[in-house]
């Protein structure tokens, strides 16, 4: 499984793949997402985090958004529940690993498990990429490098919340126009609000949403509703429309949550 | 096969594929496109019936756009000359079965195809994707649900002929700026207009076409040009540039087609 | 490995993939890249020369990106380092040929290794991907065509040496803004200049750069670095940031490299 911020207008994650056919042609390489925006590691560790439980055990997942490519992070080998993931220890694998202790993780430096020559701006080919092949042909993972006990840390954007209100923002707009916020279902249920989901009000911009949908179906009003989407985050949408056009909704909009 | 208006940017086709991969990871997924505008079911019908013909008996198509997810339209299965189509009965599988009673058509309801939880907003991966591998697995139709006799209809946009004039309209603009009309080959054969194809005049903006070209290539002078494209469908393109920009054209723009 | 100007827009790569499904289902199919600027053959010459070396052995390459669909320009097969290109006769396939005497080619012309149609539009789809599947199959080269001896010749922008000055230009914009030069390694290499790395200064817009960096890693200090990218060419980029759009670089801007 591929996750980059390498898109598909360039060649880079075609190459990775051309590494892996040479190495394991028989293993199955799915694209989960390469469009994260350039250098985010947060959406990318969301996206990681949210769709692990989708893909099956023995699953290598290889994450590669790497703005220090060529400095000395270090590439990491982990296992968590029976999957494996590979990616530079930037903070990308960090929020997968919390409350899994103890961490099972390996740094990658056997020189046996890169291509031949590794430049300084791609590692995503050259380490990465054989790194999950060789590991998909059977290489243990003690063989890969010395044992790592703390990976860097990477911190999500939390919700804020006082009293009555959770404050959040607006973290990803996706194709349709979705406006994914970092409320997430969870923090909603342990403060006891998700009970009242029919009436909680919900403040973005200049609308004031009443209650949580059940789906995106329009209601036959031109209006935004709020969801919790299959992330299991507070989403603002608009049926049939885009809410980030509709609403000028951006990163980084403020979406306030008024419990009773 | 999997059509959707998903795209890349975010990790829901990745996520149609983990789930796939759990169940049948031996099968081979191919991706026809996902990059239908957001809901828009007249492009994803007419994408899905112009490819089947290019793959192979048996192939599984899953097409999902699907903007009453989470209400109560029926998830599909059926079968058409020897190959499956999936997807939500809201139209976007109706134009294929036109012509082909009696429908062989059942409901996607047994919960054992479909994963454990199902969200409300994202049914391609909940509901479609495992459906698709379960059946691919040697799931028989009939162990979906209950059988279906009629699907909810979707009209294509039909070109008008009166006379001496066919009027038509674009409907899709492809990667290279060419202008897709919904006037099929089809259309002219029936009307005994093809055998003049040569001098047929094409009148789409201020433009006057005179005949269909056999290719692409540019012809020294600097004008576009009418051709039949690989969907059999009139096309208004510009050798060597996109005639959408060179000319203002936009979806919907008319184009008429005088006979003699 | 497939590589086009076709992009996932539209549905002509996954049509690409019905047909070689139809013929060698269990052949891996990898993407390179389908994002080559629309009819831009030096782009897609370059990408495949600078990707080939990352495949395999025996990989089959298919490279369409056709302006002439429907002329006459040849359908080529060739077989180079053990492995296969199959793609026009308009020079996207002349550069890996340099230096590869006796030319190991032939025309694809054989019927049965084609679709029983073949549209006037979309020759990847009805000529080259079946071609690819065949030669997959076990087809020999020979039995596609007769031989042949030349390939229409294209020439890559060179840059230019006078004295002390090394005059190039920028041909590709990636994904994240890195400029990419036309300016190999290779030929800083031949004229000496390449132990100088540290001290070369290099022009472009209003910038001063100086020495070759390491890694796009963050100085501290807000400018931007020139490097040698994964494609072994000088490449300008911004450390965490665009290049193109902080410096207001486009294809074409000129790139002075001044050796002592």
């Amino acid at each position: 499984m591929l996750l980059t911020d390498f898109s598909f207008v360039d060649p880079f994650v075609g190459q990775m793949k051309g590494v892996i056919a040479g190495i394991t042609p028989w293993v199955l390489v799915i694209d989960l997402c390469h469009e994260i925006p350039p250098q985010n590691l947060i959406i990318a560790a969301l996206f990681l985090d949210n769709s692990r439980g989708f893909f099956p055990k023995e699953t290598i997942f290889v994450a590669v958004v790497d703005p220090g490519v060529g400095t000395q992070r270090r590439p990491i080998l982990l296992r968590i529940d029976e999957q494996y993931f590979i990616g530079p220890d930037n903070g990308i694998l960090f929020p997968i690993t919390v409350g899994k202790r103890p961490l099972e993780a390996v740094q990658i430096e056997h020189p046996q498990y890169r291509l031949p020559h590794v430049s300084d701006t791609f590692h995503g080919r050259d380490i990465f990429a054989p790194a999950a092949a060789h590991l998909a042909r059977g290489a243990s993972m003690e063989s890969f490098g010395r044992k790592v006990s703390a990976l860097v840390p990477l911190l999500l954007p939390k919700p804020r919340h006082e009293a009555d209100l959770m404050t959040g923002e607006v973290i990803h707009i996706d194709r349709f126009g979705n406006a994914w916020t970092n409320i997430t279902l969870g923090s909603l249920e342990e403060i006891g609000w998700w009970i009242q989901k029919a009436t909680l009000r919900i403040r973005v911009k200049n609308y004031d949403l009443v209650g949580m949908s059940e789906s995106y179906a329009p209601t036959g009003i031109e209006k935004p509703i709020a969801v919790i989407n299959s992330f299991e985050l507070v989403e603002i949408a608009w049926p049939g429309g885009s809410a980030a056009e509709k609403m000028g909704i951006a990163k980084g909009t403020q979406v306030v949550i008024h419990g009773l």
